[in-house]
C-alpha cells in the first residue's frame, strides 16, 4: 500500500470510529503534513481517494469536510421480518391517518410532509395556461374526452416517454385522478381480493394503504437503501408466494431515496417477465434526478407488456392539479374501463391546461431549476443532520426526489420522537408508518422539499436534540 | 254516470284502444258535438276531464290531442326475475362499454349519451371563475385542501343543502372527482366484496358496473316507472337477504325517470334505518327539477347517519370538471379516508373556481334557464315518440332530468335496435345496459338533453321506424 493510501485509510478510520463526525472539519492539508510529516502532494492524494470512496467533501474555500452521511452498507437493526415469512394482511391505516392528521393540524414544520414546498412552483404560469385553456375549451372535449382522456396532453406525456427510451405511444396512456389514482387502478386491474403483492421494504404507506383498502395481502422484499430491491430477495419472495403483482418504486424510492442501479433494471423486468408477474412500477419522483438525466423506469425494459408505469405531475409541475397517468402495458383497456367506472375521468380544463404548459416548452427550465434547488436542500438537510443527530445516526443521499430515511441509533423510539416533535410543532414521518409490519421503529423519513431557511435548521437542530435525548435515555 | 264523464270514458277507450295514437289531434269540439248530439259545454266538460287525467293535451289555437305518452301502469313485460330470487353477481361491463364506444365513436345522434348537451352550461363564466381562482390561489391550498377537500366549495354546497332542509354542515361532506367516485366511496365504506347490494330495477349501468368491480352481488328491488321504489318489494327484499347496503335514486331516476313522492320518502327511509341499513343516495339530478321545487332528498329524513348522499356539478353546472361529493353521516371518516387512499384530492384550481363562481350568485339564473330548456326539450321528444314509435310504446314522462324510458311492443329487441340505428349514426341505450339480469330487451333510455332540432327530430322519426319494423316481424 502506498503512503497515500494508507494516510487515506488512516482518516475514514478515525470517521468510522467516530473520532471525526459527518459534517466535521477535517485536519487542513498544511496541519495533516506537518503532523504525519508526508507531502503536500501525499495529502492531497489521500484526501483526493477519500473524495471519490464519497466520505469526504471539499467545499471550495473552506477546506475538506466529512460527508454529511455515509450510505448505509447494513440494514437496519429494525428490520421487518425475512422475506421468506408468510404474507400479512395489512392495518396501518388508522396509524398513517392519525400520524398526518397530526402533522397537519399542528401546521408543523414540514419533515413529515409529503409534498414538496409549493412555493418551488411555476403556479402562475400554469394559472395561466388554465385560464387559456378553459376560455377556449371544446365544449365537446367535457364529453370526448373521457377515459383514456384528453388526446393532447397524452400526446405530450408520449413525447417525455420519448426521452426516457421506453415504447409508450399516446394511445398507451390513460390519465387519471393523479398517480394515486393510477397505482390504485394498476392494482386493481391484477390483483383479486386476498393476492399477495410484493412491496419494498421499507413502503410508501400509500400502497399499504391501497393493499389494505383492496383486501389483499403484502409480502416485503428485501430493499437496499441506496440500491433498492434486493434482487435475489425479490427471488426468493416469488419463489415462496404465488405473487400477484409487485409494486415498487425504480428511482429515488420513498422513503428511502434508494435508486435501482441502471445495470441491475432490465434483470429485475425479465426476472419478473420470465414468471409472468406484473410490475407496477412507481415512478412519481421520475423528473426529480440530481444526475445528468433520468434513469431509465423499468418500463423502458419491458418486453411483455408487464410493467405498469404510473407517473404524474403533483411532485414535478402541478401540485394540487391531481393529474397523473398510466402506461398499462397489457392491463391497459382493464385500466381504462377501471378508470371509467372508479371516476369516470379526469377534470378536463387540467388535462388542456397541462399539454398547453407542456406544449409552450417552459417545463425544462422550470424542472432544471427545481432539481438545483432539491440537491441543495438535500445538502443543508445532510449536514444538519450530520451535525445535530445522535452518534451513530445514518441517513441516506438520495440521487434525486427530497427525501431522507435517518437511521437512529436502535434505541431512539420514532414513534416517541414523533410525539415530542409534534408538541413542538415539527413534523416528521416515523418508521414504522411504512411497514406493513410496524418495523423500522428507530427510523424516520424527513423531507427536504422546501427553501432552507433558519428556521428549518433551528427544527433539525431541535430534532437531533430530542433524538439525543431519546438514544441517551434508552442507551 | 253523467253525460261528459260517459264521453270522456268513450274518448278515453278509443285512445287505449289505439284508435287514436298519442300525438293525434282529438276531433274538434264542434265536430264531436254534432256527432255525438251533445252540447258544446258536454264536450268542453269531457276535454276538460281528460286534460285532469293526463290523457289528453290543450294546445292553445291548435286544440285538443292525446297525450304524447301514458304513463306506464304496469312493469315491463320484460321484467326482471321478482325479487325473492337470489342476489346475483354482476356482469354486464363488457356490454355496457361496448355500448358507450359504439355510441361514441359513431358520433351518433345522442339519443344514447348519459350526458346533457354541453353547450347549455355556463362555460365561459366558469372559465373566468377559474383563471380567476388559479391567479389568486395560496398555494398552500395545493397541500392543505386534501380531504375533505376546499373549505369554500364546501360552505358553498353546505349552503345548496340549507335549501333542501337537511341536516348537512360543510364539516359533513367530502368532495370527491366527480359524483361517481363518491358514489364508489360511498359502496366501499359499508360493503365487503361478497356483499349484498340492492339497486332499482332498471338500474343506472354505473351502479352495476361499481358492483361488479367490487365483487359485490345484486338483488333488484321492483322499481315503479313514475313512482320509483316499491316499499312492499324493497321490505321483501330485506327479509330475504342480509342487505349490506341500498343504492337508490330518489328524484328523476336513471334510467326511468321515476321520482318518489315525497310522502313515500321519511318511510323509506325510516324503513331501512330500522334495520340499519345504509341507503347510498345517488341524487346527481336533483337541481333539475321541473316543478317549483326540488323534492327533498332521502337524506334531509336521516335521523341515524345513515344515508349517504352524493351529488355532483357535472350534470347541472360544470361537465367536464369531473367535482362532486358525498354527506356520508356516520362514515362521514371512513370516506374521507378511502378518498385519500384511492385518489388522495380533487381538483384544486376546479375546487376553487367552482366555489368561486357558486360564491357570485350566477348559479341560480343558469338552473332556471336549463330546467326550463329540459322541460322544452322533454316536450319535444315525447311528441315526436308518440308520434313516431310503434302502437303500444309507451314512455315515461319524468318530473326532471333529460331521460325517458321507453318500453316498446314486446317484439322489439333493443340490442338489435341499437344495431341497427348505430349503423345509421343513432345512439341509445338499450334496456339490458340497466340490468343484472339483462332484462328490459324491448326497452331504451332515450336522452333529450340536446336543443332540439330538426336533426334530433328526424332521428326520433327514423328510431320509430326502425323500432316498428322490429315490432311488425316480431309480431
Amino acid at each position: 500500500m502506498i503512503l497515500y493510501e494508507r494516510l487515506a485509510d488512516d482518516v475514514e478510520q478515525m470517521i468510522r470510529a467516530g473520532t471525526l463526525q459527518p459534517g466535521d472539519r477535517l485536519p487542513s492539508v498544511r496541519a495533516l503534513r506537518s503532523r504525519r510529516a508526508v507531502s503536500q502532494a501525499t495529502v492531497l492524494q489521500a484526501y483526493a481517494l477519500l473524495e471519490a470512496r464519497g466520505v469526504i467533501q471539499s467545499r471550495p474555500r473552506s477546506g475538506y469536510f466529512v460527508a454529511p452521511t455515509h450510505r448505509p452498507a447494513t440494514v437496519s437493526s429494525s428490520a421487518p421480518p425475512a422475506p421468506s415469512g408468510p404474507p400479512v394482511s395489512v392495518d396501518v391505516s388508522e396509524l398513517v391517518f392519525d400520524l398526518l392528521d397530526a402533522t397537519r393540524e399542528r401546521r408543523a414544520l414540514p419533515f413529515g410532509s409529503a409534498f414538496p414546498s409549493p412555493l418551488l412552483f411555476p403556479l402562475q404560469t400554469l394559472a395561466t395556461s388554465l385560464a387559456r385553456a378553459a376560455r377556449s375549451l371544446d365544449p365537446w372535449a367535457t364529453v370526448a374526452d373521457l377515459p383514456p382522456g384528453s388526446v393532447a396532453l397524452r400526446g405530450e406525456i408520449a413525447r417525455r416517454y420519448l426521452l426516457t427510451g421506453a415504447d409508450v405511444t399516446a394511445d398507451d396512456i390513460v390519465v387519471t385522478n393523479g398517480a394515486m389514482e393510477a397505482l390504485n387502478l394498476a392494482l386493481q386491474s391484477v390483483a383479486r381480493p386476498g393476492a399477495v403483492v410484493a412491496i419494498e421494504s421499507p413502503a410508501f404507506y400509500g400502497a399499504l394503504q391501497a393493499i389494505e383498502r383492496l383486501g389483499l395481502r403484502a409480502v416485503e422484499v428485501r430493499t437496499d437503501p441506496v440500491e433498492g430491491i434486493d434482487p435475489d430477495s425479490l427471488r426468493e419472495v416469488l419463489d415462496a408466494h404465488p405473487v400477484a403483482a409487485c409494486w415498487f418504486m425504480s428511482s429515488f424510492q420513498n422513503p428511502l431515496g434508494a435508486t435501482v442501479p441502471d445495470a441491475r433494471r432490465p434483470q429485475i423486468v425479465e426476472l419478473l417477465a420470465a414468471r409472468g408477474v406484473p410490475l407496477i412500477e412507481d415512478d412519481v419522483y421520475a423528473e426529480l434526478y440530481f444526475g445528468a438525466r433520468a434513469p431509465r423506469p423499468y418500463k423502458c425494459f419491458d418486453r411483455t407488456g408487464l410493467v405498469m408505469h404510473c407517473g404524474g405531475f403533483a411532485k414535478c409541475l402541478a401540485p394540487g392539479w391531481r393529474v397523473g397517468w398510466i402506461a398499462a402495458g397489457r392491463q391497459r383497456r382493464a385500466v381504462q374501463k377501471l378508470k371509467a367506472t372508479s371516476s369516470l375521468a379526469t377534470n378536463i380544463p387540467a388535462q388542456e391546461g397541462l399539454a398547453d404548459y407542456l406544449r409552450r416548452g417552459s417545463a425544462e427550465g422550470h424542472l432544471r431549476r427545481l432539481r438545483r434547488r432539491l440537491a441543495s436542500q438535500q445538502e443543508e438537510m445532510l449536514s444538519a443532520i450530520a451535525r445535530h443527530f445522535p452518534a451513530g445516526t445514518r441517513a441516506t443521499r438520495a440521487d434525486g426526489g427530497y427525501f431522507t430515511w435517518v437511521e437512529m441509533p436502535p434505541t431512539v423510539d420514532a414513534l416517541e420522537l414523533h410525539r415530542r416533535a409534534a408538541a413542538e410543532g415539527i413534523g416528521l414521518s416515523p418508521g414504522p408508518m411504512f411497514s406493513p409490519s410496524r418495523a423500522w421503529r428507530n427510523c424516520v423519513r424527513l423531507n427536504y422539499g422546501h427553501p432552507w431557511d433558519a428556521e428549518l435548521r433551528a427544527g433539525i437542530a431541535r430534532l437531533g436534540a430530542l433524538a439525543t435525548e431519546l438514544a441517551e435515555r434508552g442507551g
